[in-house]
């Protein structure tokens, strides 16, 4: 793969290369120098003999040898030539540092265009532009020009230069784990997130991918690789601009709520993606899945020496979904032997001062804790770290005791141990040692508790990998001949939006149980529709023109007799008229009015970065103002569907609500399922907006249906 | 007052001093020792001559002069003999260490109401028992026995000694703000959390008082203090047990809900209380908030030397509610003639790179930004502090420089600056230097926009305060003679439920336009209440032994003519003697059938901690489901019968939803008021359930009413 050669290159040139220290041109060449790098260096300035001690050449074309990679300094207008030349070479790759492409508008996006087509053709794969570059940090390959990495096993892929900075220090500052990658994403103009991804999913020593994302050039991809990589190792992921109102005026409620973060957030948890609320947690959550065993069962133990650290830490875990454990009696026992007797033994477990002439007292609770078949991994809350700086010195080195034991105590018993110490700012040694056996020290309770949330949910997703997970689009499968020439028909009349029948037809064609709805051209007409329908019908105008029906006038409900059939057609048709003088009107649709039950909304929107995406939740303001709503990327399976119909909260009215019988949930599983085979057979769709369906005791009826094209553009 | 002389006693006896070293006992003669403690301290033990130096005495009786305060550090059961002993010596208070009181259950709650009754009867005030101890820093009284508290001007009230412990190393190790008070509540049994308050209140060093809380023994009283002090200086609270599951099997939805942590959240909130909803936020937000002025408009601007963080605070900012001003035109040439051209002028302002030669830059953007009229503060976000670190160590000096620079900018333009270092951690001097300003520094961005939130939440509240936002209750005002009469009869038959007629007929007395319902005894009665009311009138059942009347066949609506109106008596009388042989059964009520509307309910319940709360929500699965309720204690004035209406996320359903006509918003607000005066007027009502109300374009109807009375010993 050309990521291998780019990632393991051992010839670099630095175009515009240079002596300026506070350029980036001088400080990757000296960390290539300074660092563990093997292979050869080329600077490329011809104004300049040498730097730093190297050759420096005067044109690409001009380094002897071979040529791996090079790393671009000079501004956006010099790529192109710097591209032909590098072709001229037969490097692998370039990491292209200017700014001043896509990010800037439709020029620079032209530009973006030019330097990947060029790139393509003379065989250069382009990290960037506007990237701080790239650092294999095992092989010496900085190019990035900073300093004091720590180094693990630990990737970062990144939109953002200061928040790897941020994470490099954090793991400098507080911690014994380290990186292994980093790449500066950019502009995602040629490799994109899905193909380093892939890349350090086959990397033997890469064991965690931790990821920054404002957004993703091609999610689809991304998504697909992801749930490949997390069946072998875990993906951090932080989003940032979530509170971007996604508030585009879209035609159906599908429509106006996709663009929020749900899509991405269930999208990623489907992949097995570990998505941290807050940037804090991006390492502390990273180095715990790092280093630590995955939780085996969803309970655990708190240990604390204090009631408020406990409560608060019992809290948070509950919040979270932890539970904790019930400890078994000789558990108990064993703790009362070494506790004093006002020590608390219900869990969270408080040892009421017992620890505070001994605090390797902390080790023994551990020991006998984690013996206990119920509990699966440990939280120690509160002071630990702390003994020998508020009391003597002497405890500090029981403290240390400690440590050791319980360093030790993780690798033996494969059960994960997180803890927290507010003593962590004053850097004891015994929490230095923690770290050195890999057990991870944090100041914040509620880090420490999401990190034993991420062992958890990571543990539980590698057990019970559903492999219905994948996100492969197959467009066009299951696409019927009559469906596409409804869809073409629209289209020929320069239509965007499918008719209410024709949307309704779809449906039918895919085989999805539909009321009879017939469309009536005439009074006449509708008069015979409603006798073979059984009267007691809707009717609904029928016209291109009008896509606010109701607001037209354009539907009356309940007719119960031909009298009351014929007055509604003339009204409806009148008021049409009125209403939008010289409108398209097709007649009307007369259809079987729906019997009584709950009111949801089924859609599907084609989302930016995903693409095709299905939606559910409960008709009225459900969706509108509580978006208690649900979605999944197509395609959704029937495992999918039924946790979409489950996830919203007020799910629980189809299991009867004040006396209500249950409704047909699976009739609503089945529909969904369809929503996503239609969305997949006819990619010429954009939008699809089932509102109302009703769902019954038995069955569903979709009262109404919409489905928008797509422009040509999309 | 009693806390006047405790908090400032001049001669203190430590009861049960001793030498062992891991004693309170004995930490707290050291400390009361070397601190500027200028009294008399009297260690008792009858066992020993002297500790410490000083005499011991072998009882308090032998304690030479006056005595203002003892420390007790003996065992619950010697507390009595002690008190009284105290009493004798003319002591003001006691502070208890001792667990073993109302802890433990009802034994321990037994002798704590004895000392506390022993107390009062020899003039002694009680904190604890249960407390790690009290601590006047300013005075050297520091019974607790901790040392390096850093003095400052936070008052700590707490109900753990651990997380107290967590504040006081956290502001040693990341601040230069500190405290003058702790004190340990304990468990309230005497002095209580609003009597520290008040004593907090008036004492003017005190600036802000910080709280941990797990319970209010007296939460109404505390509310109103609270809402006196908030007037003069912040409260920060940090409430623990916020998951614990409030779900008694109550009889209505008000009282299954009210026992959830939204009760005191929107008591909190009224009372001008700044709640965090994070521990570690508990110390920086009371810091910004003792060190910062206030933020005299809600928009602030982001200063970023980088797009992740930038976009990162905009996000938080934006979900706190905090607007990004816009700049001036003055502001952004100002800044593009000093700033790279890729900086980013908008808000945020990126620097892009133009502070890395010079970070003394940042000086300038923050003087040009605090000069625009638009921008009320400034959050400075990224690298500040390591540019030295990680570049050259002559940049840290022009970091020192921008210190020096912005913490005079602060006192000059009376406007905030908030600062995030992801270099706090490396302790660079810059960033001590902003300390010693009154610049709070965090290294969470998180954190650090929390802290702009209560700066400008405190700010507004102190701008806008309301003086409706009282908690005095005023029990029995408003009751009228015949209300009494129905409360009074249902007691006098053994009943602690009113019969919905007798619910309605209260609400009606107490002036609540009611539909006209008639309990009729017999077929020939509902006949002719039925007429009266003009037909389409509703059945229900009347029985005190029958409560879920609907479950009985109680309930039969619709009735249109004489011969339904006879039949469905005689069948809800049939289906309930059927159901409930022997039931008490009075008649049925013939109501008016409600016209159409939006469902509500209100309701009110007498809280544990705060007395009596009124609930609001629309009905069905928006109360019980989606939790979409607001709360206020009793008395609800107009402005927050208002707050409570706009306050769910569901109230935009009656501003006319899908084309409805807007409902009687106002309508709502009267009922909520008057629900709140009932509750006053009937100090035995225990809970009111008017479930549902049907809200109409124009009034609203009270469709069932259920009133329960308290129990005796309520």
């Amino acid at each position: 793969m050309d990521l291998e050669r780019i990632f393991n290159a051992e010839s670099v040139a630095v175009i515009g290369a240079t002596k300026d220290e506070t350029q980036q041109g001088y400080q990757a060449l000296v960390t290539l120098q300074e660092g563990k790098f093997e292979g050869r260096i080329y600077p490329v300035n011809p104004e300049e003999k040498s730097i730093l001690g190297l050759k420096c050449y005067s044109s690409i074309l001009d380094i002897p040898g071979n040529l791996d990679l090079a790393l671009i300094t000079t501004p956006a207008q010099s790529i192109k030539s710097i591209l032909y030349e590098l072709g001229q070479k037969g490097a692998a790759g370039a990491v292209v540092l200017a700014g001043g492409f896509g990010e800037l508008g439709e020029e620079g996006k032209k530009l973006e265009e030019e330097i990947v087509t060029l790139a393509r053709e003379n065989g250069i794969r382009i990290i960037g532009p506007n990237t701080p570059g790239m650092i294999n940090i095992d092989k010496g390959l900085n190019l990035v020009g900073l300093k004091n990495i720590p180094e693990g096993n630990i990737a970062i892929m990144t939109q953002s230069g200061n928040i790897a900075l941020n994470l490099i220090t954090e793991a400098n500052l507080k911690s014994q784990t380290g990186f292994n990658y980093y790449v500066g994403v950019g502009n995602e103009a040629d490799i994109k997130f899905h193909e380093y991804l892939e890349y350090f999913t086959d990397d033997p020593h890469t064991k965690i991918i931790l990821m920054y994302v404002e957004g993703l050039r091609d999610g689809r991809q991304f998504l697909q690789q992801a749930s490949k990589t997390t069946q072998v190792k875990p993906i951090v992921l932080y989003k940032s601009g979530r509170s971007a109102k996604g508030s585009k005026s879209a035609g159906s409620h599908t429509g106006a709520l996709a663009g929020i973060s749900e899509v991405s957030q269930s999208a990623f948890k489907r992949a097995g993606i570990i998505e941290v609320e807050h940037p804090g947690e991006m390492f502390p959550v990273a180095e715990s899945l790092a280093i630590l065993p995955m939780l085996k069962d969803n309970s655990i133990a708190i240990l604390a020496d204090g009631g408020g650290h406990a409560t608060i830490a019992a809290d948070y875990l509950t919040e979270l979904g932890i539970k904790l454990s019930e400890l078994e009696k000789d558990t108990r026992d064993k703790l009362s032997a070494i506790l004093p007797p006002n020590a608390s033994l219900a869990n969270p477990i408080d040892v009421a001062g017992g620890t505070d002439r001994n605090p390797a007292i902390f080790a023994d609770c551990a020991e006998i804790l984690l013996d206990d078949r119920n509990i699966h991994g440990l939280l120690i809350v509160g002071l630990f770290g702390g003994y020998g700086i508020r009391f003597a010195k002497k405890l500090s080195f029981m403290e240390e005791d400690a440590a050791h034991r319980m360093g030790k105590l993780v690798e033996n018993s494969r059960k994960p141990i997180v803890l927290h110490s507010l003593y962590d700012y004053a850097k004891p040694h015994s929490l230095e040692l923690l770290r050195y056996y890999d057990i991870p020290v944090y100041d914040s309770l509620e880090i420490a508790c999401k990190c034993v949330e991420a062992l958890s949910v990571y543990g539980s997703y590698r057990r019970e990998y559903d492999k219905e997970g994948n996100f492969q689009l197959s467009w066009g499968s299951g696409a019927a001949r009559e469906g596409q020439e409804i869809i073409d028909n629209a289209l020929a009349e320069g239509r965007k939006v499918l008719l209410e029948h024709e949307a309704k037809e779809l449906f039918r064609i895919q085989g999805v149980p539909m009321t009879r709805d017939y469309l009536a051209a005439s009074e006449e007409e509708a008069v015979n529709c409603a006798k073979k329908i059984g009267h007691n019908v809707a009717m609904k105008i029928v016209s291109p023109d009008i896509s606010h029906k109701s607001d037209a006038g354009g539907v009356i409900l309940g007719l119960k007799n031909e009298h009351e059939v014929r007055e509604a057609f003339n009204t409806i048709i009148g008021s049409c008229n009125q209403c939008q003088p010289g409108a398209d009107i097709r007649g009307c649709l007369v259809s079987q009015m729906a019997g009584k039950g709950i009111e949801t909304v089924i859609g599907m929107k084609t989302d930016d970065q995903f693409g095709p995406t299905v939606m559910f939740g409960l008709g009225g303001i459900m969706v509108s103002v509580m978006k208690d709503v649900s979605f999944q990327v197509v395609p959704v399976s029937e495992y999918w569907a039924k946790h979409m119909v489950d996830e919203i909260k007020s799910s629980v009215i189809f299991d009867g609500f004040r006396g209500r019988p249950p409704s047909d949930k699976q009739a609503i599983v089945n529909l969904i399922q369809k929503v996503s085979e239609v969305a997949q057979a006819y990619p010429l769709i954009h939008e699809i907006d089932l509102n109302p369906v009703m769902v019954h005791d038995e069955g569903l009826t979709i009262v109404d249906a919409r489905i928008i094209l797509k422009d040509e553009d999309q």
